[in-house]
């Protein structure tokens, strides 16, 4: 095992699973593509203010995908992408420990 | 599903897993029981009260067990609990996410 290259990859993925609502939010969106609202409305106690900067932070990460239909009116949804659908196992490998432990 | 049991189990496990070094040093301690330079030898790069402190919030989380030998001089050896050892799948699920994906 070669320590020295663990470190960055690791903890810039235990970064984003240890912020607050992220899991939640991936686990609510492993359900298929939602909007915004459809997110809200599963986690009512997170404010909009932390869902959009949460929903910024997973699309620059890549493991979120916002689509625009230009429709009228205009409708937005997000989607994971691959790398946010293999967040799966992870969330649940935390979650299932923190269940038994914490 | 019922979200709103999962976030502070899910939070706190994962407060836990995010920690700079945390993911290492238990990595390390999967190995077997370890004297502090024996793990500190294999992260030479983090520094010594990083590793005191890493060790004592193991330790209050009941992560790790820190045993005192009375011989001569005093022999301190630090174990993982099995809370502890129960984290291996979940940081080799962030791990092998993280090398794929980051």
């Amino acid at each position: 095992m070669d320590y020295s290259t663990m470190c960055p990859k690791y903890e810039a993925a235990a970064d984003i699973l240890g912020k607050k609502w992220t899991g939640l939010i991936i686990r609510v969106m492993l359900g298929g593509p939602k909007r915004f609202k459809e997110i809200k409305e599963q986690i009512p106690e997170m404010s909009d203010k932390m869902l959009t900067d949460r929903m910024k932070e997973l699309e620059s990460q890549s493991i979120v995908k916002r689509t625009v239909y230009p429709e009228m009116p205009v409708r937005i949804e997000y989607e994971l992408t691959p790398k946010g659908r293999e967040l799966q196992p992870v969330i649940e490998s935390i979650q299932s420990w923190g269940e038994h432990w914490m």
